[in-house]
């Protein structure tokens, strides 16, 4: 067993795929970065492109492509990572060839959606013929792996926004609201490229596609449309979000300043006015009558009534 | 009767369509969510592919797409749920082949232009020859009613954009027409695809369409382009609006740090001056002469105006 | 003389257009909303596809176009309005065959440039020859006048710009900026496909064209692409005044911040100072001395001051 | 002579050119709005199409374009207007045929390039041979001749951010700027067509541009390509100029309102206190105290040093 | 000898690199500004057009490009200058030809990536074959080196994020963040034109690349794609870094005004109440009674806490 223990092999006898190395049909590997020795034994036996390998073994991600090596594909698809808040994408490597599937990934837990396709091999679950067909219920499970995670982040996002209309004060909020505006556009950048990769096996201009799972790759290519579209959704709906913010921050110190006015207005008149009786002056009009005090406190009154009155009127508060 | 009781069946004999199930003839078949057993015997008789009928009956909205299963078309066509405020898009699944016609929609409410296509068939009226001249009297109708959903929202937009003018103090006022920016482009956005779709049928690219019926697709085409170039109008619109908006709160607040500035430069100087004379030193300049409050009084009146003239020459009020 | 009085009809014998409907040469027909039984008459007598005359009767505005019946062509232009402030686009619809020429507006005022045609007819002036050639005059005439309308706009916006820098006070004007950048928008984008369409004219893919026209409506092509050009150019001189105004806002808001902050600085400290010196405690520092008065207000008048440097140096005014 | 005095011709003898019309080589004239019965009988001679010439002869500016005429091309080429401060485009006609070539300008003083071309032909230089040949000599100096304007263009903008970043208060600044990105917008813009003109004349599809030639044309291609790069890198430098100066106005207001906050907290608190003292009731606590003056300013230091340092620690100043 | 001591030279011999100009196979000869006679020998030894050498001796930045010259192809490719803290990109001119390989940079220190070739050739390592696999060697090493750069930009942008977050009161930091966004865009739109370089190279249409080398060029367009979906997130970053830093001033200045408001509020009415009963009048009511003050103070302090409160349930603080 010239593999490491966690490479799992799969071979398609007469139509059903039975784990195991076995002879006479087409195989699947599938591998990790835990698996390393595994893929570079499977590049020489089926004589895989060092380049090819080497976008495998590097850690960065790749752009989503098809490499067509005449005898074979190599394809880069993208995986989300499970388990995180926000959706963060990682590299998924697929060898496709006649008599062979590769699937590779760096980490083991990506791409989780592989095993589901394990289970209903085990269960003897009917799949696609051949090593395409098996390659689209792959890629089929890991796009349906997308909506939701991108539904999840919408519903995030309409809490927010929830927060925003009762005015909650935490700072962060904007900014909470920004990184999920720029997540969104930046996964609906990576993720472009791959809209491209499944229209090309969806158009059947794939020679190593068979004509009838041609419109299955066309159905995923129509539901990676859909997850793009629920990106730009998402990137409008925080757009109004960070606007509503704003604007609702540019409410409220409008109304501040209304108030501050009308205390200002009714405040500043009355300083002048106890100011001048409050002067030492010999003689100060009306400071020796009884009805003095009355006068000056009614017009007090009365300059900040009017002055309010005026305010209202403008529309200040 | 193999059909759920809800099953609208025509059957075309030499050129008219008469109701019910008829032989040598080709067949319309209506069908909702509620026929789910009807579309199943359908698929199986007409051989509909099992992707197609998935689409059907996914709850989620499909792009609009145009399926070419050779011996017939599946084409996803979007409709307006009736009776909401703000257009809500909802899917409209057709198959179309030479000898059937099939509309498809999950919910019955959807697109009741076909209510009409169907009075139409009932009081005799002509209608364009063939399954793909009776796709055209559906798709035509549920095209025609976007527009008036359309001009409504404009003219909600009209209404609050008249609010903004008379400066309105709804704080939620800005946060309507953001909404309605949004709706307008995530409904243009959703719609896109139904451009490219009935262009097609438009151009006369598709067999399935009778050369003399492809200038009527044409013509519907045009409408969409004008429900189109309607939505971008309404997206400008709001953006006026909102930008009115803005200008406008901008204005008033600066007029409100006008008047505080004026009330601050009227009482300032005079707080102090009242200040200076309500000092208990034993000497102060004037406090003992029969015009010293005379003097003050009119020192204050004095500053205050001039303040008033400097602020007013600098265009402040 | 089966035409509504107002159908005017030209007859072209020997390369020249004469009044009326003459036997033996190509004919043109100017009608309008007001003679729709002319319309449905030539319909008839001409073939004409009822799409196009629903088209010419719908009172909406249609998106410019080429429908291609074989025998003729369905094209539907834009022409201004005469005598608005902001330029409005109204539909013209032409059938061009070889033996003849319609020209249809549902308002009689609309493309009075067309009556400059008839006036050149009426003088005998020389005109391309063909009904493509008489199309061809009425197009370039139409076209030339929406740069001159184009132009006044610029000239508004200029003024406008003009009162931006003075500072007007009017709180309308950025309204009005916007509205005019808006409609500069909506114009541009009402009138693009029309580019499409005279192109196609002006490439000599029409069999209908005479390759000796070609060339002029490539002219009209250049002329369209000026307007087009105009009318960015128009945008981006809105969002420079629109700017200006905002920067200007701005720093107007900015200098009575100053003031404001100049004259607290001047007046608070002062306001306090007068204050203690104006409490009725039993003893207070220098109230009995004879130089109190003149020390304290020498205080006042050194911390005001230092203040104000302290502001002068940072900037603040 | 049948021309204008200020009609510069040329002609081309054994593969070099002599002033004068000459017989038995190709010629170049160049003329300018001063020569128009020049440019009429060389348009007779050649039968150059009264389209061209109209465009020759109107005043305002076309949209760069090749005309193709059969026997000559029309080209319309954008020239610098020489010696002001920001770039003006002026229309640079051009006729050329295998056995001549017409340069027109309303104006002889646009693209002085010409009188270089012209100095090198007086010298004897060598030019690449033919009528093409000469075309790209004069071309080649007319676009050399934009960059040296867009980095003077760029110099400004750099001296003015400069400005921006010292904090200048001329409240014109920003203006500047923005009238800057306006022009580099409207000189891209106005520039774009002729990037298309001089691709054609790079890529060897035009049959009278000589083989050996077209090189020379691509060069002039990639000089257009720079200067478009320049323009858009001065958009974006005017972009980042805006925003800090906004920036840079928005942390002074931010500054200035902090001091008002910090004035406001050490005047308010003291004034209300002295305020109290400062009443004429019989009995006010500490009155008659012995430490009831230094008490109170002792309060009031302390109430403003504690305010102070709140503010602080909020980071306010 | 006739280059200059700068100019290495390398022949490959039986598929070996070697140092020297060595009889009977391609040549490598790298050169810099420093080696001007060198290029101008080589140009004539090879005919390399005079335009070709042209733009390698300009000092200009020059935009990607492929001049196909038949015998041998003029590439002009970017390389990052290095040790600057913002990349800055220069320009490497190369010729290739079937039998010779130059590689040209202005500054000698420009591109030492082609130092890593060197070393490697003298090391014996085994290198693509033909004189565009060394081209390869040379293009990978040079596109290699950009991601590191971008990344420490990247690394950069996150530290300035995080002083924004912190609330850091440098002015300079918005500008800085501007000034990176900037350079992104810049640099994005500098190296655009080489994606399209490459991607000849890439797709195997160059007669020059020998079919095994060219999946080799595709693999560097990759890594320029990486690079350049890398500089486009770092725009998006630093948008949100600005915003963030917006938004971080306008709470800033909220609060600030909130708590001029609250102070304003709990002042302004004790001023009011404290220079009513400083006034002067001979009968105040209250000022002789032994509960006045007591109840002036109190009542100062209660409108105080109800205005306190009456802010605090709007939200204001
Ligand atoms: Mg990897
Ligand atoms: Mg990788
Ligand atoms: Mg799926
Ligand atoms: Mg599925
Ligand atoms: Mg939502
Ligand atoms: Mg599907
Ligand atoms: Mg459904
Ligand atoms: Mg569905
Ligand atoms: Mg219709
Ligand atoms: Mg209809
Ligand atoms: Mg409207
Ligand atoms: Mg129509
Ligand atoms: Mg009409
Ligand atoms: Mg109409
Ligand atoms: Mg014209
Ligand atoms: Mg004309
Ligand atoms: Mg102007
Ligand atoms: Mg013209
Ligand atoms: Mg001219
Ligand atoms: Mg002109
Ligand atoms: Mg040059
Ligand atoms: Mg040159
Ligand atoms: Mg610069
Ligand atoms: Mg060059
Ligand atoms: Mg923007
Ligand atoms: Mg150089
Ligand atoms: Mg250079
Ligand atoms: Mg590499
Ligand atoms: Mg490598
Ligand atoms: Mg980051
Ligand atoms: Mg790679």
């Amino acid at each position: 067993m010239p593999y490491d223990a966690h490479v799992r092999t799969w071979t398609c006898i007469d139509g059903t795929w039975r784990p195991g190395e076995l002879d006479g049909g087409p195989r699947w590997y599938d591998l990790s970065g835990a698996d390393r020795d595994g893929l570079l034994e499977l590049a020489s036996r089926y004589g895989l492109h060092p380049l090819a390998i080497e976008d495998c073994l590097s850690p960065y991600l790749h752009t989503p492509k098809i490499d067509d090596f005449g005898s074979y594909l190599f394809i880069v698809v993208l995986a989300m990572k499970p388990g995180t808040v926000e959706p963060i994408l990682e590299e998924l490597d697929v060898f496709l060839g006649p008599g062979f599937l590769i699937t590779y990934r760096d980490d083991p837990a990506t791409a989780p959606e592989i095993d589901g396709v394990v289970r209903a091999l085990e269960q003897g679950l009917a799949v696609r013929p051949g090593t395409d067909g098996l390659f689209y219920e792959v890629l089929d499970r890991v796009v349906d792996s997308f909506l939701p995670r991108v539904s999840a982040m919408s519903e995030q996002l309409d809490a927010l926004a929830d927060l925003v209309l009762e005015g909650d004060r935490d700072g962060g909020l904007s900014q909470r609201v920004l990184e999920m505006r720029r997540t969104a556009g930046s996964v609906r950048r990576t993720m472009a490229p791959l809209l491209g990769v499944v229209l090309r096996f969806g158009r059947g201009e794939l020679s190593l596609v068979q004509p009838s799972n041609v419109i299955y790759f066309r159905d995923v290519y129509d539901h990676l449309l859909r997850v793009d579209l629920a990106l730009e959704e998402l990137r409008d709906d925080a757009e109004v979000a960070l606007n509503t913010y704003l604007s609702t921050l540019n409410n409220k110190m409008n109304e501040v300043m209304k108030v501050l006015a009308v205390v200002g207005a009714l405040a500043l008149p009355a300083t002048v006015i106890t100011g001048i009786f409050g002067t030492n002056f010999d003689e100060i009009p009306g400071l020796h009558s009884n009805y003095g005090f009355a006068v000056m406190v009614t017009a007090m009154v009365a300059m900040a009534a009017s002055m309010a009155y005026f305010f209202h009127r403008r529309g200040w508060f």
